[in-house]
């Protein structure tokens, strides 16, 4: 998807190309999430609604790279990055549908964004390695959704409850 | 960089062309990380013994990118996501300096992954819009890195600091 399509009051595209002239590497499908959410319009707003739904996730890793599983299960939560495939890249301010005034794309975490990258921090309830398979609490992506990388969540590094919004 | 690279004892590739073959789009670099780090072996082994350095950093967003700042400075800690393009791809199997024995990379914090993706959560010190300039505590990555995205920490959604390790 691309610069050309509707915009909502207020919100701003990258001229066109802009997107195509910044590409860079590709990146690799690692597997895919599995969720409750089959299209966009079904899907919870972000992964604090998700997991106040209940409805658990499954992750699907491909056979070339469930080795790199080995060692996952010691960790209790891990951070998900996946491809939000079905998102445009244009939009640098944008007027989300809770918003009251159009904002910055790096303010908000919607999945319309230059690297359509989905963060989830998610905790991991079952691991089955030699089918490449995790039972997640909850995520908050469409059903089918490409998964780009597992990291283990570590929260001397990754925890600030006190983070100010 | 590739799967004819050297590895160290237990590690394991996989095999040749699997990168290639799971590629799928392009990311795009909207901008570049300067750190005090100017290669490998100078850089902090992780974002948490960055913090203890004490080296600020700085993030330099490209001028179609930087209309997506507004509304930024809101937030006290931003999610940076970059492209730690040195870093070969194909090892699933790893033994980190620091480790004991080898360990899946799904379960390390490792540069060296299918998608070389560093995450890092950091404190916004200053806030350039105009310029594209932004001043952060502390960065793990060495100077010039591609950056992917910015996002806004939510300590409601991306806060666990209770998780097990």
């Amino acid at each position: 998807m691309g610069a050309s399509e509707d915009t909502r009051p207020g919100e701003i595209a990258v001229a066109a190309g802009t997107i195509e002239a910044a590409a860079g590497e590709r990146v690799v499908f690692i597997g895919r999430i599995r969720s409750a959410w089959p299209d966009r319009d079904s899907a919870p707003r972000n992964l604090r609604q998700a997991r106040e739904l209940g409805e658990r996730g499954r992750v699907e890793i491909d056979p070339p790279f469930r080795p790199g599983l080995d060692g996952i299960g010691r960790f209790s939560h891990l951070v998900l990055l996946y491809w939000l495939d079905r998102s445009r890249r244009d939009l640098v301010i944008q007027t989300p549908r809770h918003a009251d005034a159009p904002r910055g794309v790096f303010a908000l975490r919607s999945p319309v964004r230059p690297n359509p990258i989905g963060m989830g921090i998610v905790r991991l309830l079952s691991l089955d390695i030699g089918a490449g398979l995790l039972e997640i609490d909850a995520i908050d992506c469409i059903d089918g959704t490409p998964l780009l990388d597992i990291k283990p969540y570590l929260p001397s590094t990754d925890a600030f409850p006190d983070a100010v919004t």
